[in-house]
């Protein structure tokens, strides 16, 4: 039996109910349950870490009985697995459906299972529909879940020369508007931005994410200022529209681990040069953009800092990944070679 | 009328005797003078500033009269021009040639015109045949009359983040075959090669140019160190083909006048960071080649030094005119930005 346009429509539906939910240690979830006839019904979305499933949220909201013989629609393949919930697929199961229509599969060890389940119950299951839209949704808590952290883009801008900054540390407009708009919306993506003190006080750095006409992005990173220093009164940094956070500095990869307790999936680095060195020397890096403008300066002010390599066989490798003109300058992609 | 078979067919064996004449303060130019009937009568080419022009070498092998109502083919304009030898246009007017088939025009200030001092006394002119390979042929003499010295192209090596080298001055095969590959057939198409004596010492560099199969290519650059250090008895760069040449590098202008009068079009200047900077801040470069490898080094060994910019309104802005992979490498070709 194939799909029909009703429980098509009812997955579109519910890839956008998913997204009421955080994006969080659990994956974003949308469900919509469809009567024989392909009537909605219900429908529901995970609202977090410890809360039912997008499945039993949509099934809560029915009397008894009403979901029998109807069909389930989600963006996640139900899971197997009794956490601090019990297994969607029982649930289903229980509440007598008689089809579930899904998504991606679910990629958990211990939660896969759901549709194998289903189907021993005589539940028509039917996996994989708009599937890339599913694993889309889904995709920055699965590199959460391979990673065991968030991740960590780290970005800078240098001239061709490898410098951050003029002698005497001026250093605006090195890049051009066109990699500066780039940045800004990649923040917008990002659930974090991570910047050292000693950024703060020289740059006094908004952290926004604005658009080209200089408005706010709809989604703002969560400002994270790294160091012992205090953030001045006055920083710039204290108008973003989300408090920031502060912290030592002293184990970046417990940092991480907090951020992620935070619902952090994406962390965008900025700098500047001692705290991505150190990112980088503790191999938390895995994804590097580095915006290069066509301008010599020379001087010591550079980019990067020392990343503890002292002897050209201990040079960190890198993997290009994108080559990209961006007005006058080039963006550079890369990621970390392994071994 | 139109350009005869045996007209153009002698104006390619005009380009190819030019290249018996060197590449030096004069551009290279070749001549043939046919017989109405097509054959060739004479041959000849520039051998150099203070003897003869192409076409009167060639009128040189033929007797009195021989060249009367003949076709003078010639890669050249021919001149209008007394200096140490008379005007072309007047001896082939003089030698009573009916016909001169030229390829590029003559772009000289005091020498042009000769085209027309010809018409002017009933010779049949046809030019700008087979204008590309006739302007190629002298495009770096014109380059060099344009600039005043010889055309200076910069090439260095270096990481993302701009090291030549790690801290412990170790530095091998940063850029990859194919980056290395590009740069000796570069240093191939020069006429000089110029390094400092530091990177003599520190790299040993044998500075010809060599193919993938380590053959040395027919054309080798002409070796020069700049530095009062001596250069060791065992120096590879002693078994180069042909002898080095040292310059106190005191004045670089001065030296590239020098060179140039010692024929040299295109200087490839290979570093090491402070000859590329002091070239750099003396605004004597005309072409950077800089092959970025995806790597990160940090540390303090930069692939480009001090070039006099302490504030960044002071940066030396450039043009990207080109943008390559090579391998795993990236080669960025940028020239300096008026103004």
């Amino acid at each position: 039996m194939s799909v029909t346009d009703a429980e098509r429509s009812a997955l579109r539906h519910a890839f956008a109910l998913a997204t009421n939910g955080p994006r969080g240690l659990n994956p974003q979830v949308g469900a919509v349950i469809l009567s024989p006839e392909g009537a909605v019904l219900a429908e529901g979305w995970h609202h977090g870490a410890g809360t039912p499933h997008a499945e039993i949220d949509a099934l809560s909201k029915l009397g008894p009985d009403a979901a029998r013989g109807a069909t389930a629609v989600v963006t996640l393949e139900p899971c197997n697995h009794t956490g601090r919930t019990g297994p969607c697929a029982v649930a289903l199961i229980e509440a007598g459906v008689a089809r579930v229509v899904y998504s991606a599969e679910d990629p958990g060890a211990v939660s896969s299972g759901g549709a194998e389940r289903l189907h021993a119950a005589g539940v028509d299951v039917e996996g994989g529909v708009l599937r890339e839209e599913g694993e889309d949704l889904i995709s920055s808590w699965l590199t959460v879940q391979r990673l065991g952290r968030p991740h960590v883009t780290v970005k800078w801008a240098q001239s061709l020369d490898g410098r951050a900054a003029a002698s005497d540390g001026t250093s605006q407009w090195i890049t051009g508007p066109d990699a500066r708009a780039d940045v800004h919306r990649r923040r917008s993506r990002a659930d974090a931005i991570v910047v050292g003190t000693g950024t703060v006080l020289a740059d006094d750095p908004e952290l926004t994410a604005r658009t080209a006409d200089g408005s706010l992005y709809e989604d703002q990173p969560r400002p994270v200022v790294v160091g012992i220093r205090a953030v001045p009164q006055e920083a710039a940094l204290r108008r973003h529209p989300r408090p920031f956070m502060q912290d030592e500095g002293e184990d970046l990869r417990d940092l991480l681990d907090r951020l992620r307790e935070l619902g952090a999936h994406r962390v965008f680095l900025e700098g500047g040069p001692t705290l991505a060195a150190s990112f980088l020397r503790q191999g938390l890096v895995d994804e590097l953009l580095v915006y290069v403008a066509p301008t010599l300066i020379g001087g010591d002010r550079v980019a990067v800092g020392d990343i503890g390599v002292t002897t050209i066989a201990e040079q960190r490798r890198l993997e290009i990944v994108g080559l990209d003109r961006l007005g006058d300058d080039i963006l550079v992609t890369l990621t970390p070679k392994e071994g």
